[in-house]
């Protein structure tokens, strides 16, 4: 189903982890700030002073995912480094190095035999660096190898002086002239950049990373309508978007005591058509402003990774019922979704939601095939995607190529070692993330959107506010409080418009809009928002008691600042 | 089924409610604290400044339920009364005024004729009043008679000085001396109090209010075992615990599309037995703790006002099914409970819960006639109460005596007017009942057991710290994290012991244990405690932005305050 190729090499150790190393004085050099990095991946995992954690993607140092503002951030951690000087010369020829053919190179491809890689001209030994890199398995494919093909699955990589700077401190040697030639030509010669099939995106789109693609709605138009038009809907991908032929499109239904199925498209859509109106948010959404409070991993979600969509497609749990599921077999407790989007190393995208949800009937589970009233489009999953409402982002997986029945959660990576909450005072030097339980249902939350932060008012003003607020778990929105002054006061959203689903099924959210008094005789002031859902769950305080070191689950109340004249 | 008799008599305008009068200087003589008291009752409603709140129970002015610390409440409230001769004097004889008999008193039965009462020698009119009093609707009821009867059952109002006082400003004359003995006469043939045949309780429980009884289970020993010991379950009553004669007792279910049954409690037995472990929690749990912040009104719940049994009964689903409903049926939307508990004018403690749980059989409803493998007692409901379980304890309702299939809410006070969550800043001037939902799932809390509020400790000692956290919806506690440095440094509690259903049936609590570093060079340190639920709903910081008026939903962080040697 993918329209790139990638040249996949048989890896020996694929699965080794390696954990408990001490940090690299290379990566230290650059962060500046404690190993913490703005604009990083949600994908990736890093390593600041201790434990390694398995990736599936290496997207790793996250500070420099965006190309945009690379330079930026970079002088933003007071570093004088000269980028253009750093690129240039990774992989350039040394004299007086000790030259090695690519046969020599394939040798080294496993710990026990060192690790070698290649970039252009240049050798490196990199063992050491393995268990300091953010999913030594994925860098393990690249053993006895040239580095490039991955890199450009792995664009996080590609021009970082970071990671330039770091690989050359691993330099052995140079690469035999002949053989940098026919590297560089096999390069030429695959489709060298994964991302290049991926569709165009709508320009108000606010990009936080481009390979992978990942850009949010701007919050100043987010709530301009209860249902968000399809290309204004936020996009969180892992990977390159595959372009999917829907005329061999097989959805394949497997796994513990069901019969296999194999569904086209058609046979998907003779199961009876659902629709529910459902908000996706991504479970980092809003990590800028956790991050505000101290810096953690992860993409810079300002508040717009959500949206609210009407999706129609077959429920999942008639499909299971298809397949032959009995749900009370108490051997099966969870259902794996796997996505058509892949890694070089082949293995999909994937998550897996419990039993209990799959097929509750009142759990609306879809696999959709239409958001909005149009077929999918590619950005969104086409030809079909798993809408599980209430649950975070990361388990509506897009792009749905197998349906796996199991005893056992999924074991990708973003269900294992991503997307969980820890405590403010759990590091990655601490983090165990077997400790912890996948995110499913997302915690109640608010954002506010209208006027946008800086706005210049008058003190005294009665101001209007507006924004969003939203539970998992089919929980409605019963109220939105509001203060100007710090909570001495608090004002009622007067409007709260949500769809008149019942509980629990309340899977739409509210757009809400309220009124404050700006305080008088201040230069700034705080609004707060802070949404109450219909368990009367209500929104902490602050980001600082709930922070977390992936920048998940960041539902403290909204704090807009404005100008005060 | 009421062992208890009272005189009732033929009221008008039962139904008559007052509203949007102003205050009264006689209750703010009492109150000096913007008219709040500790102490008071969740089940009545009252009046401060201008609305009036219809209740079911007239429990009224709140401050002097209990009557053990009656006098200490007066003192708080910083005022010179000697309470022994208000109480001495009220209804006392007063020569010179005018003499009526009961005939005339008995004329003056309605606002249009205009309410008179008596209380032994005194006769007064209180139609000016009326608008002032709390469940102005049962206040009627003792129009043109004696109160005596009436206060007999809302037991708040006897030897109450505030209460007192209050009516002696309404004097207007003497009642017929003849009269007088003749009231005393049939005072003296009722069973007078209402509560005389209430259960005996356990000694370790501390109370609350005697008459209803409620009282909460001593921290200290709440989380000794994770089922928590039926005599040691707090208690919490609305009305006198009927005595129902179980060879008598019916079920009556009834409604909307539903054929009538009449269930004997062998009837129901013969439907499949189902067990849950459930956790019920009082809805105003750990009030004391939001009352701190800002005084509110409600029974000073610190804490113990949760246990978690073993219940066992027939599922609701199972019997609304053997009447016949049809849960897709869109107009069904409620199921009503009442009590075989009532009030003076025969009217049940009722509530009601949305069809959804009630027919869901993942909702677990039970009709329980076990508690912890023995019958239930009468404190809890025997022979038959509903365990709604995840759901407020409200709705849980005891000695069940109907169920009621509707399409809307039940219209009982405590279903409309009690039970509700509103902002800080909405009080009983703005307060709108009709505006917020009725609880029902309960939001995610925590309270620290031990060690007890005030103990001395070390600085630098690792303290061990345990309690119980829980969430209501079915969800379980999947983390509960501690500090003792005001949230620079979090611990995780490393043992959370809970049983092992299955999400979304969690219904039984989790008692935790974890261990925290006391600071150093300090003379107090506070211990937080903050759950989080599966659905990564987290407790607010503090009480201050979730207090409501009602003291109900009181889920902040637990802060327990030690001494540091």
């Amino acid at each position: 189903m993918r329209s790139h190729s990638i040249v996949l090499r048989s890896v020996k150790n694929l699965k080794t982890r390696v954990t408990g190393l001490q940090g690299s004085a290379a990566f230290s050099k650059f962060s500046g700030n404690e190993g913490h990095y703005n604009g990083g991946e949600d994908n990736g995992e890093w390593k600041v002073r201790g434990a390694v954690f398995g990736s599936a993607l290496a997207a790793g140092f996250a500070a420099f995912a965006a190309d945009s503002n690379r330079r930026e951030l970079l002088a933003e951690a007071n570093t004088n480094v000269d980028v253009d000087k750093i690129i240039e010369t990774t992989g350039a020829r040394i004299e007086g190095l000790k030259e090695y053919s690519i046969a020599e190179v394939n040798k080294h491809d496993s710990p026990e035999n060192r690790v070698w890689v290649t970039y252009k001209n240049g050798v490196y030994d990199i063992t050491d660096f393995i268990p300091l890199h953010p999913g030594a398995d994925k860098l393990l494919m690249a053993a006895g190898s040239s580095v490039e093909p991955f890199w450009a699955m792995y664009a996080v990589h590609l021009n970082n002086p970071v990671i330039y700077s770091m690989l050359e401190k691993y330099r052995i040697g140079n690469l035999d002239m002949a053989d940098v030639a026919s590297q560089a030509e096999q390069m030429a010669s695959d489709s060298s950049d994964p991302y290049s099939t991926d569709p165009a995106r709508h320009k108000a789109i606010i990009i936080n990373s481009k390979k992978p693609f990942n850009g949010e709605t701007p919050l100043g138009i987010l709530t301009d309508s209860f249902i968000t038009p399809t290309d204004l809907f936020y996009v969180r991908n892992h990977l390159p978007v595959p372009d999917v032929d829907v005329k061999n499109y097989e959805l394949e239904v497997s796994g513990l005591g069901v019969k296999e199925l194999n569904l086209s498209i058609d046979e998907l859509k003779k199961f009876p058509k659902h629709k529910i109106v459902a908000t996706v948010q991504c479970a980092g959404n809003r990590r800028a402003e956790m991050r505000a409070t101290k810096n953690l991993k992860g993409l810079e979600w300002r508040g717009g990774a959500i949206g609210n969509a009407e999706w129609a497609g077959a429920k999942l749990c008639d499909v299971l019922k298809a397949a032959g599921l009995d749900e009370n077999d108490e051997k099966i407790r969870h259902i794996h979704f796997e996505g058509l989007d892949t890694d070089p190393a082949n293995s999909p995208y994937g998550a897996s939601i419990p039993i209990e949800k799959a097929t509750d009937p009142r759990g609306d589970v879809l696999l959709a095939y239409e958001m909005n009233g149009e077929p999918l489009n590619r950005d969104h999953g086409f030809p079909v995607r798993v809408i599980v409402p209430g649950v975070a982002g990361a388990r509506n997986v897009k792009w749905l190529g197998r349906i796996i029945v199991s005893d056992v959660e999924s074991d990708s990576h973003w269900q294992q070692n991503d997307y969980k909450g820890f405590n403010p005072s759990t590091d990655w030097d601490t983090v165990d993330f077997t400790k912890s339980p996948a995110i499913q249902d997302m915690p109640v939350t608010s954002s506010i959107c209208s006027p946008a932060p800086g706005t210049k008012v008058t003190g005294g003003q009665e101001l209007v506010v507006s924004g969003y607020a939203w539970s998992g778990g089919g929980r409605s929105i019963v109220r939105v409080d509001l203060t100007a002054d710090g909570g001495k006061t608090w004002t009622q959203a007067e409007s709260l418009e949500q769809d008149n689903a019942r509980h629990p099924r309340h899977w739409g959210w509210t757009i809400w809009k309220g009124k404050v008094q700006v305080p008088e005789g201040v230069e700034t002031a705080e609004v707060w928002s802070k949404a109450v859902d219909s368990s009367y769950n209500v929104q902490p305080e602050s980001f600082s008691n709930i922070w977390n070191l992936r920048g998940v689950l960041s539902n403290a109340y909204c704090r807009l600042k404005l100008s005060v004249q």
